[in-house]
């Protein structure tokens, strides 16, 4: 990609009322826009990277056997009032609307109202189950206050998957298979080292749920972390009853600020029974389905990966997910040698399969210098006078600022090894 | 991918309340499920049709250097209003509905608006334009009437380019290389020759706009054919004046129904001038962008696909977009060697790059082929003790029902370039 293509461009000041590190960079970097509060839209560059973290998270989702599937917006109250979460005074983050061909509606704050009933269309034997069923979609709650960037917006991007099981046993095989495939996710996304499954309140059909909390100055929750177990308690469940159930005690534990990135939910039967997803068993005895909720959002993980893995200079993307795997920059000073050198490689590295962000702009060196660390491109190429006098071009680290002359020959090779 | 793991089931029977063919095929199908009128969830097989819809779609815009981003649905009522088109009594098809902190929001109905907008952060100077920008979003449109299935919903998934041009020459080049994309995606989505650009009314900029209509008998238009030339006519602007502006003579038209599948739009300076999306010409004039829309409905594009390439049997897809290109179905009657050997070919396909629908189910032969009719994946491939006998495989095509005995030796090479 050229740069002279990409119609975005860097700035050097966020919004003012943008209070959030996360927005400020990526707004100055050019990878999102403020709609309004907790409103963004996602420009070339930041699709390139919500679609890397979600081609992550699909990947592990099929690898467990999960369905992908898309469902709606708009939602039909009538289910929603068979859970009792349709009233304003239970959940009070719905945005309603008004069907102009009658009725009321209203904006999906989540999914498992009508994934139960589209289930209960296909599932009526033992046969059916077990099956895990995942989307990616737009989730909308009215928040009061938006302050956190694209970490918690009024519409953002979900990936929901959710468990069927014919009993407690079943569901707890498949609790597990998505609990590992969450551990390989936050791993691939390069978090893994600083999320912690945290234990969090379980609801009524079991003791505690699991959140996976990445440790950030910027997160709203407070985590109790046990460094050894490589497992956290969240603060609403800190209680001596609790730690005794977890078998931790509170002194190995050191409180930690940190920002809630996945979810974990044994559901039981309290969507099946309402809404009648009923099967029946070996026996020929009709039963509720278990089922389980599961939670990533692509978007605040990429809040996320802003806050904890940026520094003064800018952005800083692990390679899977970085809009560009590598960022070439050419430094010509005017010599037309050095265009052309730099133009013969965006070729040949493209050729070599790797589609490069290539800096042709017609600026100074050091507004490319700089830009390209707000970027946040992970390995960076230049080719200059200087490096071209060396035989090679100079190959710099974006996190560590370290830098490498490779050989002409030998660029290729380096740039899929890195 | 097997049957026996796909959570969807085929059914006899639509809802009653689905009076178009296209959801009416695609619900008993199991690819999309009805969630209220004009409003549908996309099951995984439905899901997969609607992926390989946007895939030739996007091959399209990037090849003529379209940029992808994804805007929001929640809107700014500001800039709505600054084009007039917040009111209810000039749009009438808003939903609309409350923040908690404060002031009215609307469902995106389009996005010229919040686009013009964004692009005015970035385009400034006349060494910024050209560009284009597009995006796969989900539209609302508070429809009175939904009776066209997918073809016409309240939430529906839509495909928008925008372009950007310093004049009216620059924006007519950019018109006319949409325009040729467009015909190559009718092409490639195999409605090529069933599928007419149409020229309708076009506003205070232009004298015409063009639509690209689709000859179906489920087309809510009327539209007058010039089948020599390739184009149309729609009736809206079927009159002496406007045919002689278009060198077309009426004893030359045959009227048909169709339906809109993409409009191609002149925006002039509509939306740049009260927007303030302005850029300094070479010569140090500012001056208002001229821009133009351009719009293919993805889940429209997929219900007139069903609508026309349907027979009485069911779906038949082109293999572009079959949700899998192929169907391979074990016939075993009970004999274990067939399930072994289509066990052993379903493996064998799969390494060598395609990935098949295997029927692996236990049920009667008649059901798997009224099923893989219905499902329409466009070639069949059949094992069964009498193909094994005749030492290889059936292979059926779904649109002509002819039928292949393929050896053993060439089935892999049979599929790929079937």
């Amino acid at each position: 990609m050229r740069h002279t293509h990409l119609f975005t461009k860097t700035r050097k000041n966020a919004p003012k009322d943008e209070v959030a590190k996360n927005a400020q960079l990526l707004i100055r970097a050019g990878y999102i826009h403020k709609e309004m509060a907790g409103v963004y839209s996602y420009l070339p560059l930041g699709l390139r990277v919500l679609r890397n973290i979600e081609a992550i998270i699909r990947d592990e989702m099929n690898r467990i056997g999960g369905q992908e599937i898309i469902m709606t917006a708009l939602q039909d109250k009538t289910i929603w009032e068979r859970t009792d979460r349709w009233d304003d005074s239970k959940v009070d983050i719905w945005f309603k609307t008004i069907f102009k061909s009658g009725g009321e509606t209203g904006l999906a704050i989540t999914h498992e109202e009508p994934l139960t009933r589209i289930m209960s269309s296909f599932i009526s034997s033992y046969r059916d189950l077990p099956c895990m069923v995942y989307q990616f979609q737009t989730k909308f709650r009215n928040e009061m206050r938006a302050k956190s960037g694209i970490m918690r917006g009024k519409e953002f991007l979900m990936k929901d998957l959710y468990s069927f099981a014919q009993s407690p046993d079943e569901h707890e095989a498949q609790y597990q298979a998505v609990r590992e495939a969450y551990v390989r996710i936050f791993d691939r996304l390069g978090i893994g080292a600083i999320t912690y499954p945290t234990f969090a309140s379980g609801g009524i059909f079991a003791p505690f749920s699991e959140e996976f909390q990445t440790i950030s100055d910027a997160g709203e929750d407070l985590i109790y972390v046990h460094e050894e177990k490589k497992i956290a308690v969240n603060k609403e469940v800190l209680d001596p009853d609790n730690l005794a159930k977890l078998g931790l005690k509170r002194d190995d534990l050191v409180e930690k600020k940190a920002i809630e990135v996945g979810n974990i939910f044994h559901l039981g039967t309290k969507f099946s029974e309402p809404l009648g997803l009923l099967y029946r068993d070996e026996s020929g005895v009709t039963r509720p389905v278990v089922m389980g909720s599961y939670g990533i959002g692509p978007s605040r993980v990429m809040g996320v990966l802003a806050e904890v893995l940026s520094d003064e200079k800018g952005l800083c993307w692990p390679r899977k997910i970085s809009p560009y795997p590598v960022h070439l920059i050419a430094i010509t000073g005017g010599n037309d040698l050095v265009h052309k050198e730099a133009e013969r490689l965006y070729e040949l590295i493209r050729e070599s399969g790797i589609d490069p962000l290539y800096d042709d702009r017609d600026v100074r060196a050091g507004e490319k210098f700089a830009d390209s660390d707000l970027l946040g491109i992970p390995l960076r190429i230049v080719v200059s006078e200087k490096t071209m006098a060396a035989g090679g071009v100079e190959a710099i680290d974006r996190k560590t600022g370290s830098s490498t002359l490779i050989p002409e020959s030998g660029i290729i090779e380096y740039l899929h090894e890195a």
